[in-house]
Order: C-alpha cells, then structure tokens, then sequence
C-alpha cells in the first residue's frame, strides 16, 4: 500500500499552477470527476488534479516539481485505453496531453510526420491525405484517440494484419524521463543505433517517462481497396477459411470476424447491416494494393471461403457497400453496449491454429456464469475479443464478469496465447501477467523499470505487478505496491 | 584502462573444462591465432580462452564461472561482423556458439521456428524450403553467418527494403544475463507484453546476455520473381529513379546500385558480369510476390528509370540471368578484396533525398586522403557502403583510412543520417556515436546497460563509450573503460 499523501501538497500546487497557468491546473472536484478512469470503467479513482501543459518544457516541469514532492504522474491522451493505463491510482496526478497537439512536420519526401502526443490518430491520416499518404494504425477508437496513447499502448487495429502496430511506425521518439531529463530516442531514418529504446518505450505504457513528441513513418494510401464479406454456417469454418487465406501467401490488409451472437445483438440496433440472423460467423476480408494485383488475390479469397462452405461472399461495388460490409463490425461495440450499462471488451491472442477451439472455449465460460458474451476478432492475427456487457452495480454479476475474465485469460494462455494483443496490461491485466511469464522472466522488466523510474513516480501500478526490484534497489520506492483491483 | 588479469586465472581454467570438456576449451597460442578478430581486422587482439559449449546449461555456467572470477566473456557466432562486436577486447573469454547449432522446431501452420543461435543463416532458409518458407534478413554473409550473430547486430542485407531488418523477424528470445539466470523474452504469437525487450537485445551486440535461443519469423517463399538491371550515364541519375519508385508506392524487394568504381573493379576481376565499364552505375531492381501483380510493378520501374535517363534497362529472362544481374553486386567486395592486402567496408544510412550528394562528397574523401574507394550500396534504404581498399601495414595509409572513414560519417550523420545501417557499433564505431546522440541521449542507454550488466562482464567495450552510468553506480564496474581504437 502506498503511503502517498491523499491529497496534493499546498506547495506543488502553487508551482504547478507557477508552469502551466491556473487555467490548466484542474482540481476542483467538477472538474475531476470526468477523470476518474478511462476506458476501464469498473475502479474509478479521482486524480489529485489534472494539468494541461501546451509545451515539451511545461511536462518537465511538472515532472521535476512533482518528483520533488513525491507525487506521482499519469499521462493521458484521450482516456479511450481500455486497460486502465491512463487511470490515476496511488493519488497521482493526470498529466493530459490534449493541448501538445500540433502536426510539427510533415516530410512527404522521407515519408515521416512529427507530431505532439496530443494529435487525434485520425486527424494524422487527413492532414497527410492530400500528399497520397496515410498513418496506418488504426485502433477502433482512431476518432478520438491521441498518437500518444496508442505509442504508451502500442495500438493495433483491424489492419494490424499487414500494416503491424504501433511500434512498426514509430521512428523517434522525445521523452521527459522520471527525472525530469528531456531525452530523444531513435532518428528519421529508422535504423537502431545503440539500443533500440523506441521499441522498449512503445507500449511501456507511459511508465517508463512522458513521451512529448513522435516521429511516425508515413504510408502510400493504396491505389487500390477490395472488401469482401464471406457468410458461413459456423464459426470454425470461418476461421479455417483464415488459415487458408494465410497459407496461400497472401497478406490481405484485414480479416475480421463476427460470431453469430454478435450478429444477433448488431442486426437489432442501428448499426443493423443486413446479415442474416441464422449465419454461424461472417469473415471481412480487406485487400489493398496495387489495382491489378487484387483480382488474383481475390481470388484466392474466394476459393478459400468456398473450400470451407462458405454460404454466400460477396464483393463491395462500391464505397457504400464497404461501409455497410464494415458495418457489423464497427458497430459490434456500439450494439453490445446498448444492451447493459458496462461492457468488458476483452483482449487476448492466441495461436491461430487454435482460435476455433478457444471461440467455443470463451462461450462455454460465459454460458456457465450467465453473461452475455459475443466474440468479434481480429482473426489473421489471431486476436480475440470477447465482449461481455453486464451492470457492474450488481455485485454478483460483476464477480461472475471477473472470475470469467481470468478463465479466458487462463485458457488462452493455456494454449501458447498471450493476454492481450493491443489493449496493453495497465491495471486490468497486472495481475494476470504471471500467466505469460515467471518470476525469472520478469526481472529483466524489473531491472529496466527500476533504470529509468527508481522512485516509483511514473505511471505506478501498472504494467507490471510487485515492488521487487525497484523497492529493493531504493528504499524509497514504493510506487510499484500492489493497487487492489479486483 | 582495465585492471583485468593478463592470464586466465587456474581455477576458473579448471572450471570451464569442467563445463565444456577439456576439447571445447581452447586456450593454446595456436588454437586462439583464428580468434583474434572477427571481420573487423584493424586491431586484432587475443582472447584468454575460447569456450564451445553446446547447451544453454553451458553457456549459463561460463557464465557464472567468468563472473566469479571477474573475467569478461563475449559471445560469437561465425565472426563474420564487421564492426568488431565479437572480437575479445578487454582480456575477454570468447563463448563461440557454433556446436549451439540445432534447429530446435519448425512450426508451418504458425510460420515461425525455433533455433538455436550457432545456426547459420541460409541453412535455415534450406532447412524450410520445402515447406514453401524461408528466414528473410539476408546478410552478404549468409553462407557463413549465424543467426546469433544476426540477432546481436540486428543485421540486414539487399532484401531489407521490402523484409526489413533481423528485429523484425524475431519473436522470441531465451538469454543467460550477465548474472547467469536464463530469462525467456518475447512469445510466440508476436504480441509484446509488458516491455518489448525482444527489440532491445536485438541489436544489443551482445552486451545485455547471451542469447541461446531464438525464435524467428518465417515468410512465405514469393510465388514470383523479377530481377531487373539498369544502365545509367551516372550516379544521381540511378538515385533519383530510385526517389521515382518509392514515390510510386511500388515497393521493391530490393534496389541496389553499384558505382562506376566498382563495376571497374569487378569488371577487372573474375567476377566480371559484362556491365559496360563506362557506365556511371548500375541500379539492380527485384520485385517479387504473386506473379500476376509483377507486370505492372515492372513497367513502374521501367518507367522511372528511363524517366532518369537510363542508358538500357533488361529484364532477367532466367536464373542464370538473373544471378548474373546480382553478380556485380554480390561481387563487389570480392572484386575490391583484391585490389589490396586489406578491405574497410564502411556502413551509414543518410535519408535517401541525400543520396547523390552524398555519394558525392564520400569519392571526393577518398580522393583526398588517396585512397582506393568504391561504393555499392542498398539505393532503396539510404545505406551506403563505401568500401576502400587498403593495406594496413602501411601506417600512413591507415591513418588515412581512418580519417576518411570519420569524415565519410561527419558528412553522413551532419545530414540527418546515422553512423550504421546494418554492421553496428561494436568497437569500430563506439567512439563515433556522438555524432548521434547527444550525452542526455545516451543516458538511457547506459541505464540500461547497468541495469543488466552492473560489473561489466559482458562483451565489455562496445556500442557505448566511457564508463559513465555504470561505474557511478557500481564502483566495481570498469568494463566500459574506454578501450583504445584508433
């Protein structure tokens, strides 16, 4: 347990509101309250307050004073993670970081963007548009989240597929260590030099220091986009139909799939798309290139699908089509969370090969505890995630949601999977990290926690579970004690 | 300057024949003549023994072993580096990796395989092929070079451009740390958890452990190839059709160019492939993937090269042309090899708009100082490699080359490049990576490094310069006592 002080000494104020200007140092109770927890709903704890800096010195600043007085820190981008990354425990303070969002540079030559970790995903991908380029992660929440979230997270997206994560697109980074030092990792041409720190800081989910600025690889938007939607009678075919896909060499931009229970709830909402109420699983297949090439590969997807019985597959004529094709996944979220005030969006990856065993797995499990549960996934990276929509005020159904939730997690892990694929561990999944790795496999994360954060300040109580390492290099530290969570 | 022991202490002596066996413990002046350097010959020096263990039980008793008796020991694979990352600077023990040579698993439905790291790198490619996969990262050494070897340098090769670099094919890594506890990094399904150490030991040189394991990536075998050769007046002219096809979108699985220096060279030698010998240079295009997408790849590069003046352009008809294409290529550093007792293969990354002008000022170094240089280099990444033929008995030439091999970097990184691409730091350029990075920069880096390697036991010496960090925080540490160089 921490023993931080409850409340945010008279003093740091005073010098907080000295850095970034009283209007951008929040801590009235009104104004908190919107930032109590991010995507993770079920745990909310109130920041001691939330600051608003607009520069990569205001951060240090506040990183420095708050260090001087033993409060720790959280950056926050849009408080759309899903795993709690963003979440103030241990009395922390919010560092929020939607007034560092400028567009730097853009160099349409070399194909790279600096941006602050303020800019929305989305907005990236519209600024470079007219240059023929893209950003090409593309989490769900893309309209929303911040470039700066999805480097502490290491987002992926429907098109992780062929495009890869966040950290296949982060080239250099700029970052305020623990201490307060301004330090700049990685360079523009891509090439690791010394140790390859991008990688270890992309999805260190923002515990290792405050990212101020990125410099992404920009993408060619495709000259070409095919989007096909396949039905099958079951799921298991649908995701045989993958494996085909993937053995056959190749790479669409995404393969997604919808079971039949998330069908069920999106064809009764507004996101209804048309699909029969009977089909077993419908699989997305995305492919994008070079126009002449996607006839052939369209082929092979075709024959794929008809190989494992596929219904019906149809092509997109149009963008329409390709929307209302996207639709029921899109919108599978949206159509769960209508049905009960909580959704737990769960996150795991399995080994492909054993996705349809885990998908009757996962229905098993909720059926047993009595949830609504449905299954959309990123099917070619062999990305689970389970959706279970509940009401947390009921105590009773809220345990059922969680004694699921590590059932998941324990059969996917069972079968070679890791506990998420995208979402990052944050809160939610600390606790679960044992499941991937032993004690001896952790200590490497330990010893480098410990190199950049030995006063536990940063970001504590996430990621990774224990004190360890870091209490026993430094007396001081305790930011890494437990955070009760269930 | 190190306080090591000149002599492998007795002890420690009978110790590691304990481990290894008495023949896999080299330490007669005869058997160690072959260790004094690896691709890097500027300065050689002896190790105090060679170890050859076969296990990771093995590896993690040396060790264990050196640790207690405070020697430093360095991991090697074939020796074929060419930054003196595996050479025993530091009366250093040697742990030469290749009876770890086992591939361990080939798993074709998930696409990866598990290998031990004295594998060597195309054997691996052999070993699946029948499988329709194949290892991608394809260092000119692949004959000989092993995957360790790979992994410490994060090596690439001509096809990096489309594959991208050994960090990228690397899902998983067990290693011995310098404290000899084997630790597993990374998993199977390619999701990072927790911190993506598996990127910062790839390219670590060697410094954070010894990797005994590794789990690589395979790619499916292209279904198609074509090889193109193009024929320019000069150099600029091959760069810009370069700049051409990456503005296309068309992504090539590799563009190389050869300079007129070089096709002189190798025209001269019995690697002569009949380019004609007044050409300024020649650029080699492969294209590869679904053979009804390459026809219109094809006509992209056509375009772009006669767009650019090129003199000819041909299209291998077969393999026996096609390997005759990438004979002057492949060729290079044999045909320069001759020219002279000794060969620098240089090794920068400048961004690829910078290309002509770099090419440019790199001839008129050479040309200064009198030196035999020539340039083939990998167009489509920005990486050069100037190569200059030399003999280093001659003290005025080497100091030659070694101030033209500093102003060639100088020019390089004063334009936004970097001091390698492929080869590393090691020893060669430790002392040139502040032409990089800032001393705040590198701070991270020395934490790192302290917070697996406290003592400096492990390949002491390379990718950072001074003691700094470590020997701050651990007055025992002096293995990153600057070892003299130039």
């Amino acid at each position: 347990m921490s023993a931080r002080s409850e409340a945010l000494p008279a003093e740091l104020l005073r010098t907080l509101r000295g850095i970034v200007g009283p209007a951008h140092c929040l801590v009235r109770e009104g104004e908190l309250f919107a930032y109590e927890c991010d995507g993770l709903t079920l745990e909310p704890q109130r920041p001691l307050a939330v600051l608003l800096p607009s520069t990569t010195e205001e951060v240090a600043g506040i990183v420095r004073a708050c260090r001087a007085h033993d409060v720790a820190f959280v950056p926050r981008g849009a408080g759309t993670g899903l795993s709690g990354g963003a979440q103030a425990v241990d009395r922390s303070v919010l560092i929020e970081c939607s007034r560092v969002d400028r567009v730097l540079e853009v160099d349409a030559g070399n194909r790279l963007a600096v941006v602050q970790p303020g800019v929305v995903n989305a907005d990236l991908s519209t600024a470079v548009a007219s240059l023929g380029l893209f950003y090409a992660p593309d989490p769900s929440s893309q309209q929303a989240c911040t470039i700066g979230g999805n480097v502490a997270e290491n987002s992926g997206g429907p098109h992780t597929l062929k495009y890869g994560t966040t950290t296949n697109h982060v080239l250099a980074l700029e970052m305020v260590l623990p201490d307060g030092e301004t330090v700049r990792l990685g360079n523009r041409v891509g090439e690791s030099i010394g140790y390859d720190l991008v990688g270890a800081v992309v999805g260190s989910e923002g515990t290792l220091g405050i990212v101020t600025e990125v410099t992404v690889r920009l993408s060619p938007i495709p000259a070409g986009v095919e989007t096909m939607l396949a039905i099958f009678d079951d799921v298991v075919a649908a995701c045989r139909a993958v494996g085909r896909v993937i053995r056959s060499g190749v790479v669409p931009a995404a393969m997604e799939i919808v079971d039949r229970r998330t069908i069920e709830a999106v064809e009764a909402s507004v996101y209804a798309a048309g699909l029969p109420k009977d089909a077993g699983a419908v699989l997305i297949v995305e492919l994008d290139g070079a126009p002449v090439g996607l006839p052939s590969q369209i082929d092979v997807i075709r024959t794929a699908c008809e190989a494992e019985g596929c219904r019906a597959i149809e092509r997109a004529r149009d963008e329409a089509e390709r929307k209302r094709f996207w639709r029921a996944r899109k919108g599978a979220f949206g159509a769960m969370g209508r049905l009960a005030p909580d959704l737990y969006v769960h996150d795991a990856v399995v080994p492909r090969v054993h996705l349809p065993a885990i998908l009757e797995r996962v229905c098993e499990i909720a059926d047993r505890h009595r949830l609504k549960l449905a299954n959309v996934f990123h099917a070619g990276d062999g990305n689970l995630h389970p959706n279970i929509c509940f009401d947390k005020r009921d105590p009773d159904e809220l345990s059922r949601v969680m004694r699921a939730g590590r059932e998941i997690l324990e059969a996917c892990t069972a079968v070679g999977g890791v506990i998420t694929g995208e979402h990052g561990v944050g809160v939610e999944k600390r606790d679960f990290i044992h499941l991937v790795f032993s004690d001896e496999d952790l200590e490497p994360m330990f010893r480098l926690r410990a190199a950049f954060d030995p006063e536990g300040v940063c970001n504590p109580g996430k990621l990774i579970p224990t004190t360890r390492s870091c209490a026993e290099s430094n007396p001081k530290a305790r930011g890494y004690d437990a955070v009760p969570f269930e």
